[in-house]
């Protein structure tokens, strides 16, 4: 296969060689059904208690308050019906920029007598005070879901701050982790001390398998299976273990736990290169302005089509995207970029660049050499059309 | 790693190592996320477009008709409460010997007003006639689920004679084909003209890997996703998808429905063996006089714990289950075993022995002499006790 350089690490990443590696073993002669009793089942029982040891440790939390999941999306409508499903109806409040996989079964829930409150993000796509204090104070709500990283932008929010905030509503908190698990520090202990009672990590975007996700939780939380069956992770997520994929998933935590620090040092300036090359080509830089995670460069240049970039960087040997993997299929642009009230003509021309810890200074000298190139070509096409 | 004689092939399987190398690349190099539109997404989605001819092919499916999920579970809570959300509330009937996936879920649409009719089984675990023609004539029922193969016993049910006796109440009508693909032929075309409409397939039972799965669904059928999100699998599975287990379940079914034809009559003879020296042994065999899979043999030794047994022979290298392996933690007898109207002191010394493509008949002779070692053992400890 061509290769292209890879600069879509927030959609996915390559599972790391070692964490191939430690899967291996439970792809091949350890095989067993975690649930059965005899050795082969026994095997895997032990390698999914260590890998819930791991994954519990990289982001502070306690092994029995991990449950895995096939993948985050499933983890995150884990804890929005689950937790629906144990209250009254009422008021679901989620932030404006939430991925797809909280926004739509928030959204399902209304259908059960719950109202859907979406908390409205500032210009650079910081969760806006004003918009947070008046759904804090309506409803109040019984639910709340804002995301620690934003998957298009990389925007951090302050999760702590605004779980402390809506204490005394006491909502069941929750935030999805998943962008930002691996690429800047995560602690559940210190979220969940300030009022964070879940958190959604997922495998594939960390140099682990897809396959494999969690929703850490606090235990004083009720939830209803989603899958519900044979009684697997205590009975709140039922099916065989895919143990290889769990196995890889926490090798793949414990990888990026102690590597995050040193990375994202190294991605900030990566980064800092590719922006400084952007502005020179009168690149707009959404979220420029608030704290981000350090690969995420998100931007649009004038009178580009983001769609139309993408693939002539695909052809020209650059992997990156125009929003969100999983939306890209959705027609009109990016929510985010329309809940941060950024005009429809330039959020058509949104691209992301989502570097990975292998990541070069060379393909970045690269890419920007090649980002101008194609640029000029398009606007050229663009003058002729015009 | 020791690796005792595996006779659990109804709780999982080993990865063919041919199913194992279709998969590698995507756990390598095509890593992509198939929803990216740059050369790595675009390699992962021809992958899963492949894939899903190939399982359809399997069934006698169109492509468009499949659906992957994580899991089996996952397929029979998709359909469960995807269908329930659909229609209003009203009678969910399902047998009583059904996986606990399907009967979950069921249970857990009464608290949304549904009506749940559990139909009977004969005492050789077959749908009871009668039990049967009162629960189409209650309610009549608006969802059926019937298994085509039971776990435990490995009966069959003859769904398609089911599905067109339910047709004048026209339920949505799903059966759980998770214990039959590969062991028998399973046509959904055939059963879908005879008024099937969803049928759950599962990668890890037939020398595929743990987490892929599909739910067959005629598209005539709406359902709501249980994973909702970025809008994959035609908005009725969201979630990044696992292309290397879906690639895996894929190169799996391909395989098996080639060979089952042959297989089955190996694999008859072999339980052939199996019995007639459990019958020298006393045993009872469950579900002898139904038509079976070829693989499973399902029995109670007279006066011996099923527990007690599947330990000892762990112990002397044979791998077996007292029951299902996903619901080994629960308490009591079998559920099965108690539909079909055993007594409660025989059904637990149930013992499970499911047979693979791999399984010989030194394996089933070395079994047999063991067992009867094992059994003598035990007596003798429970004439001491007594």
């Amino acid at each position: 296969m061509f290769a292209p350089v890879y600069f879509d690490h927030n959609a996915t990443t390559a599972i790391a060689p070692d964490v191939l590696e430690a899967m291996l073993p439970y792809l091949t002669q350890r095989f067993g059904n975690a649930s059965s009793r005899h050795e082969y089942g026994r095997a895997a029982r032990r390698a999914i208690d260590e890998a819930r040891q791991q994954v519990a440790a990289a982001v502070g939390a306690h092994p029995s308050e991990v449950v895995f999941t096939s993948g985050g999306s499933e983890a995150n409508n884990l804890f929005i019906k689950g937790a629906a499903a144990c209250l009254p109806p009422g008021v679901v409040a989620v932030s404006a920029i939430e991925h797809p996989c909280v926004r739509e079964p928030a959204g399902q829930l209304v259908r059960q007598g719950w109202r859907l409150c979406e908390i409205g993000v500032d210009g650079e796509g910081r969760i806006d005070a004003d918009a947070y204090a008046e759904a804090l104070s309506e409803g109040p709500p019984r639910l709340i879901s804002v995301m620690l990283a934003n998957n298009e932008t990389g925007v951090l929010q302050d999760v702590g701050a605004l779980a402390e905030a809506a204490r005394p509503a006491r909502p069941w908190f929750h935030t999805d982790a998943v962008q930002a698990l691996g690429k800047v520090a995560v602690d559940f202990r210190a979220l969940n001390s300030r009022g964070v009672h879940a958190m959604t990590l997922s495998g594939h975007k960390i140099g682990g398998p897809k396959g494999a996700a969690a929703l850490v939780l606090d235990k004083r939380l009720e939830l209803q299976p989603v899958i519900a069956g044979g009684g697997q992770e205590r009975g709140l997520r039922s099916g065989t273990e895919n143990v290889a994929a769990i196995v890889g998933f926490a090798a793949a935590c414990a990888a990026v736990t102690a590597a995050v620090g040193g990375r994202a040092k190294r991605l900030v300036a990566l980064r800092g290169e590719i922006e400084r090359g952007l502005s020179l080509l009168g690149a707009t830089i959404f979220g420029a302005a608030a704290e981000r995670l350090p690969n995420t460069s998100y931007f649009a240049l004038p009178d580009i089509d983001g769609e139309t970039l993408v693939a002539k960087l695909d052809r020209a040997g650059f992997a990156v995207a125009s929003g969100a993997a999983c939306s890209s299929a959705a027609a009109g642009p990016s929510h985010v970029l329309m809940a941060m009230g950024v005009a429809p003509e330039l959020a058509r021309g949104a691209v992301r660049v989502s570097l990975g810890p292998a990541s070069t200074a060379r393909e970045v000298a690269d890419f920007l050499e090649t980002l101008a190139d194609v640029a000029q070509g398009l606007k050229r096409m663009n003058a002729l059309a015009g």
